[in-house]
């Protein structure tokens, strides 16, 4: 998605994660959307297009139109509203359409938001409604849970490469070091390895600190050309904003669990784009939300050598301090909480923060970010370049 | 959305709608997007981005990324696959993002898809899944329902304009005998005003021959720009396809029922975009849920005079012989029923059939046509203009 014109991230914005059951999913997301206004410089009026990422909205909040709400709440007047889903990368898949909805020439002023408020439902219908991220059969009447799946992914990748505990804690230990800064964190408390090791057993094997928690919570984007920007120095220049696609049914496919098709589609499509190598990178939000995630993820991305994440991870080579590139600065999904519409978005914000020099886990220099955000079993990703 | 260079819907197809509860709703998906691509003279590793619109996918099938499974199943590859909503106007959602993809350069030939499979479950369950259209305080929660607010809107435009049974009639008899020769219609048989007039009353004034029936069924078209499309004496040209939001809270809100704001937005874009007035249509599909909603539809686009439209067709003015323009020549949701996801691309697939003189019940020399969809409480619309 290369242009005549650079696109920019004109404001951003987050709501802090946690426990938000007493709102409407569609106020959530307004004051995300108001406040990524806001840090733009935008008015609502000058909006001309919303998209809305959200998974479980229906399946929750039994609200099938969130996008027309929120522009109702929002007063946008009758602007195309579009709801998108990707299973957990809908946030990222609500920004590239409000990106393309600019380059396609439809918008000058795109809202993007991505919200999920899932903590007023019982677990089992969490569980439940997650569970639609799965083909029906044979993966849904088999009982596979993300837990349950993200257990056989550190299981096929420890019986290939040797991953394990050491590596999974590792994970765990750095990005809940990285979110105790953090004030939008559901959980910003750091933890040590043996609190992570003696945590409950949740799908061997991944324990409790292994996984990333429910949530409720928002984000939101502006997007528009950058000479529409109100506050041009702190606008955050587009690169790339890829998406690909990968198998929603894994257990009864022969898949290689070890790696997924659709993050491997999205970032080779985005460095090309952007013309930028992993090596360039400064600063990376991936979507962690199992710790074994981030080990393929960063092998995904190119980030660290195919089947040498995990030890790499442990020898710190992605810490805050001194880490090229430093990843999830803001504590990922494990220390945030993983409202699932909203973490891509999430993502975007702490990477703006960043490249703007004013995060609260501050990257010294920082000046070009990636973010990546996946859906399902790997059934979509997105990778986001951003650069200062 | 008018571009440098022409996009065009290269190919078609709708699978017949009534009962297909046995398959699994990508199964329905993947039937009209390969009649599509054969009709577009694509293959499926022609394909680079694949847009699904559906509203029930969740809630009834438990279907989250129906997107990703149905490029699986079509074996397009990591393409990116986005799943579209906008209630009943979700068909022409994911139209309408194929063709932003194309014009944004993110794409050469997208697969557009819109699906619902809604037959399987309990009307009940239907009922409720529906209503996740509506805000959820208070409209969902004083026990609002589609027949329940058209009948509103019935009795609201009967107060200012005079329409009654006659008019809720004469649009009933005219779809159901435009019907009678759709092969893939649900219910293609003409239906006389007796039958309608003594017909189960479901929300007064509304019988059951006034109401769209639930159904199974998909339609897809393939777009691209115009020198792409492998068969372009068959190419029918985009003119413009636009999209507007609207309130998705009435009943408490003092709203105006007797028109919708959505798609009167959409159709000033519209005609705007297509440079083309409502005079210049040869045949026209809108979205008929209810009869009462052609006849708000018609007036909304400019079809009719405001307050006149129920009079109009009482005299014939949207017939198949002699209408200017003739509307719903397929029938209609009334006749095609209402795959919610698929109807918006149902219409379209009517149209370019129209538009290329081989429709089962042609417009003799149309050459111009325009297709409104509806979603929810007027929450979403669209209008599309097409050209041979």
């Amino acid at each position: 998605m290369a242009g005549a014109e650079q696109i920019v991230v004109a404001g951003a914005a987050a709501t802090k994660f946690g426990r938000r059951p007493e709102l409407e999913i569609a106020e959530l997301g307004v004051e995300a959307a108001r406040a990524a206004l806001a840090d733009a410089g935008f008015e609502p009026a000058d909006v001309d297009a919303i998209y809305v990422g959200t998974f479980l909205a229906q399946s929750l909040n039994r609200q099938g139109v969130p996008a027309s709400l929120i522009a109702n709440l929002l007063d946008l007047g009758p602007v195309p509203a579009t709801t998108l889903e990707g299973a957990c990368a809908s946030g990222t898949i609500a920004l590239r359409h409000g990106i393309l909805a600019v380059r396609a020439g439809s918008a000058r002023v795109v809202l993007c938001v991505g919200v999920e408020q899932m903590t007023g439902a019982a677990t089992e219908a969490v569980t439940g409604a997650l569970g639609e991220a799965f083909r029906r059969d044979p993966d849904q009447e088999a009982g596979l849970t993300f837990p349950g799946f993200f257990g056989l992914v550190a299981d096929a990748h420890g019986a290939r490469y040797g991953t394990g505990r050491e590596e999974l804690t590792a994970v765990a230990t750095k990005n809940r070091a990285h979110g105790a800064t953090n004030p939008r964190a559901m959980f910003a408390e750091a933890v040590d390895a043996e609190r992570v090791e003696t945590s409950r057993l949740i799908a061997d094997p991944l324990r409790v600190f292994d996984c990333s928690p429910i949530a409720d919570g928002a984000a939101a984007a502006v997007v528009c050309r950058e000479s529409d920007a109100p506050r041009r120095s702190r606008a955050i220049r587009v690169l790339a904003c890829e998406q690909a696609s990968g198998p929603v049914s894994t257990i009864d496919a022969g898949e290689d669990l070890t790696s997924f098709v659709a993050t491997r589609a999205a970032a080779a499509a985005a460095y090309a784009t952007a013309d930028v190598k992993p090596a360039d990178l400064d600063v990376v939000e991936v979507h962690d939300c199992f710790t074994i995630a981030e080990i393929v993820d960063c092998e995904d991305l190119g980030i660290l050598p195919r089947g040498e994440a995990g030890p790499a991870i442990v020898a710190g080579a992605t810490r805050i301090a001194g880490g090229e590139p430093v990843v999830n600065p803001s504590g990922g999904l494990l220390s945030r909480g993983h409202p699932v519409g909203a973490t891509g978005l999430a993502q975007v914000h702490g990477l703006v923060a960043q490249l703007r020099d004013e995060a609260e886990n501050q990257v010294p220099g920082a000046r070009l970010a990636l973010s990546h955000n996946l859906g399902g079993t790997g059934a979509a990703a997105t990778v986001t370049v951003l650069a200062s």
